[in-house]
């Protein structure tokens, strides 16, 4: 697949991702870059794992959200923001909120696991519970946005949700400039495309010859779908183990940023995605969710396409729950 | 209990840590240290986790190996090394050697786990295997070592293991003089005092103040009852989920150096290590090995002992069999 020109300006510029990285210095971790001569000799490659499963509230997302909460005035800081989210944007929106003095709502369903609304209230914030399949979720956010006043921040869909995201990469480029040099090839978990466009704008920015591929699980891949056709691509919810990549449909700022700087998108199985998942427990020490072995995986699976080569990836986030994850280590994917 | 000062001067110096720093800079990763809100809070401190278990072979151990074999003649390097071990000192001698140029044999008892021979045999070492309870371990080692005319290169009583062990406590202080501030408080686990030598020479050279406080298994004291009785107490192998500090007996180049710089020995029950590295898996997202997991799990338990300070912890490894470690997160400790 080559990528089509873009006709009119991208959302984000590299600048963008700059003046980001300057509202959040201090505030997000500077996650380490990881490297395991095993995972190499694996890959017949060099990789470098940029680890945000470190990062604050788990997960790459609070990068995004700090950005641009930070962003807002005063008066929208003090009536508040909202988010829907189950996952880790909520958790990102969350802890964000609570350390820029800003209310914030989540909208999270009747069914979201315990530790993670318990994880939500923990950072400060309202959770406000709707019941999946009989009430409407967006109706009930702009609802209550409207009578409060609050601030509603999307997951992906937002230029400064995805300038924060790529401040990771950003950071990711300058350690493996120290360790030898920037990556020849990126792999980036994709779900709604906010780390991938913010991702790709960065290495472009920063090497224009790197190779920008996004990942997305084998049974989710509107993605990939939506380069191959040039038009935004809708699927049912995808039944798959990377609940951080059910996207159903890219986003309207997201995708052209795709078309124009990312080589390709491929997918990988959710038996895939636990092989990575266990890999990197015991061979590297690190707990990695399923959706943050996406690029992993694709990794291990790139063979000649990426042999000999200094590949970045992104370890998207660590939030799989204790005794999930001991399951899938014990018997593996179901 | 009180130190009592050391009558003659200690196996080793700061200088010799700082000569072993040079020798592994650029060999051993620097690891990260590790922050959490949520830990901190638990606390009551501000918790800085020092992550050896991110170190190469998965443990601290790999600095002494690398520091002990680098200082070898050529002649001692070409006939090569040996070492008694089917835990991590193993790992660190084996590659340590294999990156140095050195043959390595290891000498295991035939019921060491099979994932520890291979790792052994994959860093390129000889392993021999000797029947525990039947043969003689030392008598193998010493043959094996006079035959060949091999380096012992033991797990801990050594002024170059020592040394390069506390490498990791170097870096640590500079690592977290950039994050505002050195320890007050050190907590280390402590198996045959090498790590705990090391760390407590340089916390006491950055830091005077600093209080450096050692951590065994429960079952396992004989540190805490050698420093109490003015003597070197040896105990039966304890059982214990901390199988890295089995140690029976310190050592006597390490015993009198914790005798100087040590504030007490303090333990913990196996129920807390497997909390600690439930812990550290579930909000910190990496993992440690229960023997990793001592003073971390002290931290937590010291309460108004470290009350506001900022409190540095060694995470000394994160080698543990990955069925183990989901069997011990689903079901707890035995």
């Amino acid at each position: 697949m080559t990528a089509s020109p873009a006709t009119g300006p991208l959302a984000i510029s590299f600048d963008d991702v700059k003046a980001a990285r300057e509202r959040i210095n201090g505030v997000a971790h500077v996650t380490p870059v990881l490297t395991s001569r095993t995972a190499d000799a694996m890959a017949g490659a060099s990789l470098f794992f940029k680890a945000e499963n470190l990062q604050r509230v788990g997960a790459f997302k609070f990068r995004g959200a700090y950005n641009a909460i930070s962003r807002l005035s005063p008066e929208q800081k003090k009536r508040g923001v909202i988010a829907f989210s189950s996952g880790n944007h909520a958790q990102g929106i969350a802890l964000a909120a609570q350390l820029l003095g800003a209310p914030a709502t989540i909208v999270m369903p009747h069914d979201a696991p315990a530790v993670k609304l318990a994880a939500t209230r923990g950072y400060g914030a309202e959770v406000v519970i709707y019941e999946r399949g009989k009430e409407d979720r967006d109706a009930i956010g702009k609802r209550l946005a409207a009578e409060r006043g609050l601030e509603l921040i999307p997951p992906f869909n937002h230029v400064d949700i995805m300038a924060g995201q790529g401040t990771a990469v950003l950071e990711m480029f300058e350690q493996m400039e120290e360790m030898g040099g920037v990556p020849d090839v990126l792999f980036v978990p994709l779900g709604g495309g906010g780390l991938l466009s913010g991702a790709a704008t960065v290495a472009k920015a920063l090497n224009p010859a790197c190779r920008v591929i996004g990942v997305e699980p084998e049974a989710g891949n509107d993605g990939q779908r939506s380069l191959a056709e040039g038009k935004l691509v809708e699927i049912a919810v995808p039944r798959t183990l990377a609940d951080g990549a059910q996207t159903q449909c890219l986003g309207t700022l997201t995708f052209p940023v795709l078309q124009a700087l990312v080589e390709k998108v491929v997918t990988v199985s959710d038996a895939q995605l636990v092989e990575a998942m266990k890999f990197m427990a015991s061979r590297m020490k690190v707990l990695v969710e399923p959706t943050g072995c996406l690029g992993i995986a694709a990794a291990f699976a790139a063979g000649e396409d990426i042999a000999g080569k200094r590949v970045g990836i992104v370890i998207s986030g660590g939030n799989v729950d204790l005794a999930s994850f001991a399951e899938l280590c014990l018997k593996g994917a179901a």
